[in-house]
């Protein structure tokens, strides 16, 4: 069976708060066996793909541009799509559950793909809303509540 | 000097409503001389095309699928992306103004989009708010801000 | 019904036998009340834009970047994609018909798009052949070959 | 510093041979490290992938549609474009180099993609011959010359 695969969406710059929250997600998914997925770039995917390799895990960050090196250093598999942010759709497809930090328009428009193709979506500190979205009050209480989806 | 392009968004399936306020949008863009465009596909994106076809317009259709023959009748120029809902950022940058009539998470998705890419973005009685949007209380109201938008 | 779409695909930088070429396939092609679907930019995309546009025609070029300003000056409807060539793919499945003037390795990529796809491919002088790609040794024979095709 | 990526590109449905050389190949780029990239569906692609698992290896399979679960049993990490034969410029653009065995129009279309974008081509038993594809005689010559480039 593969691992399960747990999409991160956030700013790629954001603050010091929900890095620190970021990069906690990170490193729960990756101690349950998790992939984390990301767009690759700064901000809550770097913090989040850091989490992830501290705790020995694997990440995955699907880029906007036709470079592998504009990844974060954290990304083992960078995929490069060279669609700008058409990206964001993949990252959602990708992801078996997505778990939203903060987040500008970019995120938002991340929300509504997972919102709209059924992706189970878990709000952590968002600056969107919507009834469907699984609020969770902590890092550990996103992954729980992402793995926990999946699994059904 | 090329024709301004209007983008119109919405549901697929709509209230009779918002049919009604978006066939008047394509009606009033096309009077105007602006090119109509779109998802291509049913609901507000049939009735703009409709509005605009029915005053002489020339509608464009972005669509979704692989076939040309999903557009509905009303579009005189379809797209085949054969993306799926990658074909969303599509419509919105090719647009020069986005007008926004109530809208599912489909449409929360363009909106994001256009609020990101800094497409200006008129909002008709939409389902979704932002303070960026432009309010607008009439199709009258929203081709004219659209136009102005544009024209700067 | 709608008008039919033809793609011409051929280099961004080609010889000027074939931007003479392409400029009498696009001529033909509006001629005959077909709207003329491209890649949106320089050399035989646009030239054949150019020999539509002098012969009242209808032009779309699809576009690999985020700005409608990099459409050539005889694209009334630019697609603006932002997926860099991916919107090679975009091409061809819009077009009814495609019609390749020489051509370096991005038309090739829409010749195997056609041939994959099953939508019509017709040669003039080209740089890549198939045994699947229809012949023709002159605009008029493509141009009358790509519209046979289409009306089958 | 990252694992490299190699991309197998070739059929969905294949000879015996050429199942047999990409097993070999997906072998030989476990057994040196390498990350294994496909378009994660049947033939060259299932074969590269099972070669790749057997040796231990990690495999990336970027998929055309919109569920997992369309991938080969062999892939570690699907990706989901749901974007069709889009996603083919999205395995080139994925890999530092690329091995082509035997292959139809699609995998043409990778061909050029690569020859366009300047990824290094290997060639094994291909249907598709050009200038600048780096000809290889056996599955060891051909993951032998992938890496070189990659490093050179």
């Amino acid at each position: 069976m593969r691992r399960a695969r747990i999409g991160i969406i956030g700013s790629g710059s954001c603050t010091r708060e929900a890095y620190a929250l970021a990069e906690e997600v990170g490193r729960r998914v990756a101690e349950q066996g998790g992939v984390l997925v990301s767009g690759g770039l700064g901000g809550v995917m770097e913090a989040a793909s850091k989490g992830a390799k501290e705790a020995g895990g694997l990440t995955v960050g699907i880029l906007p541009g036709d470079d592998a090196e504009e990844a974060n250093p954290y990304v083992d598999i960078p995929i490069v799509t060279g669609m700008s942010f058409a990206r964001n759709i993949i990252v959602v497809r990708t992801s078996q559950a997505v778990i939203a930090i903060e987040g500008g328009y970019g995120t938002l428009s991340e929300i509504a793909f997972a919102l709209q193709l059924g992706v189970p979506l878990v709000g952590l500190q968002t600056t969107f809303h919507d009834e469907k979205m699984i609020k969770a009050d902590s890092p550990a209480d996103a992954v729980k509540k992402a793995f926990k989806v999946i699994k059904g």
